[in-house]
């Protein structure tokens, strides 16, 4: 019998990372950079690596026959199942102090994302999505989240972390989708994401993800009511270039104008 | 004699304003468009209205021989003090549930910034800006800031809103400065001048500011140890396009990638 880990479970890894990533927030650091395609500067904190590190040791411990793959280590194991973890995805925010980092801590069952959670720990806010619903987290308490009923483009708000490498993808005709939207804004990184399910925003677009970047965001977005998948309308497990809107027709219409 | 007033006013202004916007964030608004040259999407919330309303309230009625001038109801009174204050500076973000906005309260004496406090009421966060330093405040404690002793620009970390308005303003270099920076990070809103000031960033360009969008943060800045001036290298409480940085000799290197 398939039985998926408790949303406990989640909670436990999130406040474990977040042992390893607040005390290094806003602190001078020692700063790795790691030359990615694309990107110029791309540093990776001790941060990222002892969480990553406290991540593997709990899951491994509760869960010895999952497959764990993370940005600092890579794949372990094999099975239908298989942890997706980001300590900190987004270290140029965590570098620059701005609390818009989050901790991604994704379950795939089969290559599909059943359950994921988003922690952001100076906000002391957790985003996470599972079987039962999407839900948000913060000082004040724990909510469902819903996304917006958008339809119109010329309505909607659109977020991407940076327009500066859309021109190294001409077939991602963001502009297009630019010119078509009510507000374009950068820089929200994965916590973009958590205010799409929020009912906040309306598009996310990112490019060139890894799977680590989107798996635990899927079920957050998707429980919440909203949809995401690769620019072809694909699974957005793999990661790639990806798209979350509020709900389906806002969807197909902003791929639309991202195909030209 | 002049009497500067005390920073825990500053504190108790924040606490009134604080609770006129954080209940209204990330809330469905009544949002109204206002047409501003360069920008085609401005809303103005009831948290602007409203918390404006309470500061100009709380500052009559303790310094009635104060001018006040705010984004939403204009200048009030006249005579060598005047209160500049913005409400919710960085409503883009407010509307997006992003917390990188913030309420920016300055006071200049015979048009010079002498005090100033940013208010970011989600986090919890405060920082001021007065004779005796600059200082945050979080749920940690308070803290002294001091800003980066970075000097070249090919190890400086810039912020900007969007690059997308750059186009409107072909005397202002910023893709030449992008160019020579380790790393460009857009949408941090005044939050990045804060971040600045606490030495986790070494640049910070904004176009067409009003004056309300920078007196606040020139204390900050500047009791930081950092500099922030007008592209010629001109005070700052003027508003126009603005530049901060770390200190001295990366502010000149940066004026002078901006100017060609």
């Amino acid at each position: 019998m398939i039985q998926i880990p408790p949303v406990s479970f989640l909670h436990r890894l999130a406040d474990e990372a977040s042992k390893e990533t607040l005390p290094r927030f806003r602190t001078t650091l020692a700063i790795e950079e790691k030359v990615k395609p694309g990107y110029r500067f791309d540093p990776v904190t001790a941060a990222d690596k002892e969480a990553e590190r406290v991540l593997r040791e709990l899951i491994s411990s509760e869960y010895p026959d999952h497959a764990i793959v993370g940005e600092e280590f890579g794949e372990t194991g094999t099975g239908p199942w298989k942890w997706v973890i980001d300590p900190v995805d987004g270290t140029r925010p965590f570098i620059c102090g701005i609390p818009v980092w989050g901790t991604l801590i994704g379950l795939t069952l089969e290559g599909r994302s059943v359950m994921g959670m988003m922690s952001q720990p100076f906000t002391k806010e957790r985003f996470w999505g599972e079987k039962e619903g999407a839900w948000a987290q913060d000082l004040s308490g724990t909510r469902r989240m819903r996304t917006r009923s958008t339809t119109d483009l010329s309505r909607a708000i659109l977020h991407t972390n940076s327009p500066d490498r859309y021109g190294e993808f001409p077939n991602v005709r963001f502009e297009a989708l630019r010119d078509l939207v009510q507000m374009t804004r950068y820089g929200g990184e994965c916590y973009a994401f958590a205010m799409l399910a929020s009912g906040q925003i309306d598009l996310c677009l990112e490019l060139a993800l890894q799977p680590y970047d989107i798996v635990a965001l899927i079920p957050i977005i998707e429980r919440a009511g909203g949809v995401v998948t690769g620019l072809r309308g694909e699974r957005p497990e793999g990661g790639g270039h990806i798209l979350a809107s509020a709900n389906e027709v806002l969807h197909e219409r902003a791929l639309n104008a991202l195909r030209g």
